[in-house]
């Protein structure tokens, strides 16, 4: 006995890094990926700016298109694999285009899901299409499955993660050697690490728009980008990773979302964790998420988060569920699900340690005029540190507080920065117990 | 618009510490289990050995059957939750019939799995019923879908993992405390992380089970619980674990299966890893595991590989699968698929470094004898200790060698052990580099 079973026919949008390394992958482990999906998974059709292109595969046996909006009505398409990227158009016109027309879409854009994800998963409900994104987060990772599926009968409590690898690398390289910030970045640029332009990765966008996803996985909640209180690593110092390290931390940009008394606290920022915290120990490209669940406990998943080969792994692993019928709604569970809507916390609300440092002229009473602006807040002290003087130049002071609300912390370093003694804008880092 | 879809009706066979789990489980999560499934999933038919014991809940609206096979005939039961462990019967039974009754089956027995998991697969794919087993291997780790679906693209080339929570906490805590195995065993039976004949843990059988099925998946090949080469973790003493620290090392029972020249290598045994190697770090009851894929990379997931609620949560994970009709074939692919089949490669064939410690007779010319054993098996030399004399007792003398075949290891280790100022049996331990 033969089995032919019918082939899942696939429209490409987009030739670049991932859609490349998707053609490559999907030849190279053809007969696995036929075996594990049940049948053979086949590009059939493309669509990219630049035909001429050497992109080293051959693309003779496939469809092109010139507008992506093309794949949906070709029928010799099943699937739109969405790899342009941006939450605009094309990428969202076509994934609409697609979806309305029944046909099921696997991307890599964590912009559009983060943006658009709500209303994308109502146009695929209603059409009964199925949408994935595993390649959206964190990469290689199976992330999604693990929150959507593997860890799904679970109330997840909190979800944090190294989900930018370019800011991953910067941070572990300035540590490593010791350097400035811009230094590393324009090394990261020349690598092929960060972008020409790295402000959506520095600036914590990108790390925001995979927070989102994952929390509205997490916590069941519709996709909430503009809940997410963002800030990126421009304002690291070389100065600030060596006090962490003599501290006992390691600063890490992470993506943290919790359940905290019936709210849903979301923010990406620099953390300073301890050094023998799981998260701490991820180190340059690697991505990690550290998932916490009512019945698991604490689920850790590490891997690479960027590159050819990790994202095209992911979008094979939703060919296959898709080609296997696996499906599952956008967000795991059912639009019409009552479950219980839970707001999000402001920043502001937010509890914890902080590391304040100060850039200060080396004069006396400079540190009685700094703890009387963290007293008058109600913000108390764990350590200080203040070392080397300088007669003309700006000294640091390192200060430790307790545990702090968030509003008591600002208002203390809004007073603190109107001293004439305190010569720069200070740097505040929230730490996390990891 | 009212949703009322059938509710998924489990018949659970087992209400030891993960039975009483996922109650407790199913009826804390209803709200979102039932939002992430698409209907309501409940028991409504239960065996167990003694009816009368309180357990913390009520069997009051659920079916008694004294023998679970009767779970399978009981036409108010959809699904089968085997929850008794063994790789006999009636575990073994059941699961049977419930498949040859077209039934799906979720268990979390992984001697079951390991030793019949060929035919009950068989079995599965010839009445086109579901056999899911999450909950078989690491506990909450959400693994199988890991392998089996987020990684599936991949050809993986080496899965390795800390797979018994009683071995790692065991050696966990010897190295902590520097106690010897007997004392920190005992301990760990007094607190429940240790069976009472604890021999399926410590000798490494309970971790061959699920490296079997772990290889299995990762390698698309039929389980082969015989090809795994096993050794416990009774012979580590307290010294080894103070030397491993003093050269860099950690010492944890891995599971490890690798492709090797078209080869599949599969071993359990006591390994040395680098203090800084992903698995190094993963101390106490925690579970964890590496798998690599020839796109992805390195993927790490570690969490609670035992206890009723991570054990309980993966279960839930399986039934939310199949109450969404997301099926996938017991190995993963497709039982007509032509893999192509890969042999087992034989543990002689192994090569790698090896840690080695003699208790000898503090004598003139001992060094000598040793190191000529060495020599003669051809077993070159990276670091030798002795330290301590003493005229009575014996004194340990410890060496790391290089890359060594297997099976010189052996023969030198047997021609120096039968030296008459060689006092014990010697210990080998087998170095990974992580």
């Amino acid at each position: 006995m033969t089995l032919s079973p019918a082939p899942l026919r696939l429209g490409l949008a987009g030739l670049g890094t991932v859609g490349g390394g998707l053609m490559r992958l999907l030849a190279a482990n053809a007969p696995l990926i036929t075996a594990r999906a049940g049948r053979p998974i086949l590009v059939t059709a493309v669509s990219a700016r630049d035909r001429a292109r050497d992109r080293g595969f051959s693309l003779d046996h496939v469809t092109w298109h010139q507008n992506p909006l093309d794949l949906v009505t070709d029928p010799e398409v099943d699937l739109i694999v969405e790899l342009i990227g941006g939450a605009g158009n094309p990428a969202r016109a076509l994934v609409q285009a697609a979806l309305a027309a029944r046909k099921p879409v696997v991307t890599a854009n964590k912009a559009l899901l983060a943006e658009h994800g709500r209303s994308l998963a109502a146009l695929a409900a209603t059409h009964n299409a199925p949408l994935a994104y595993e390649a959206a987060v964190a990469g290689g990772i199976p992330i999604i499955k693990a929150l959507r599926e593997g860890l799904a009968g679970n109330q997840l409590t909190a979800i944090s993660g190294i989900l930018n690898g370019t800011c991953n690398y910067i941070l572990t390289t300035m540590r490593e050697r010791g350097s400035p910030f811009a230094e590393i970045l324009a090394e990261a640029q020349r690598l092929g690490y960060a972008e020409t332009d790295p402000s959506a990765d520095i600036d914590g966008l990108d790390t925001a728009h995979k927070l989102a996803i994952l929390a509205a996985l997490a916590f069941g909640q519709p996709v909430d980008l503009a809940a997410v209180h963002v800030e990126g690593i421009r304002a690291i110092d070389a100065l600030d990773i060596a006090y962490a390290t003599e501290l006992g931390y390691r600063i890490k940009l992470l993506g943290i979302a919790r359940l905290i008394d019936g709210k849903i606290e979301a923010r990406v920022h620099p953390t300073m964790l301890p050094t023998e915290a799981p998260l701490a120990m991820v180190e340059g490209v690697y991505n990690a998420v550290l998932a916490v669940g009512d019945q698991v406990g604490r689920v850790l998943l590490e891997g690479r988060g960027a590159g050819a080969g990790p994202t095209a792994s992911a979008v094979v692993a939703d060919l296959i569920d898709i080609a296997r019928n696996r499906l599952t709604p956008v967000w795991g569970y059912d639009a019409l699900a009552n479950l219980t809507a839970t707001p999000p916390a402001p920043i502001g609300a937010h509890v914890g340690p902080y590391y304040l440092r100060l850039m200060v002229a080396d004069q006396p009473g400079v540190i009685a005029d700094i703890t009387a602006g963290l007293r008058d807040n109600g913000v108390s002290l764990e350590a200080m540190l203040q070392r080397g003087r300088s007669r003309n130049a700006a000294v640091p002071v390192v200060l430790v507080t307790h545990e702090t609300p968030e509003h008591a912390m600002r208002a203390a370093v809004s007073q603190i920065q109107k001293l004439p003694t305190v010569l720069e804008t200070p740097t505040v880092i929230r730490i996390e117990p990891g």
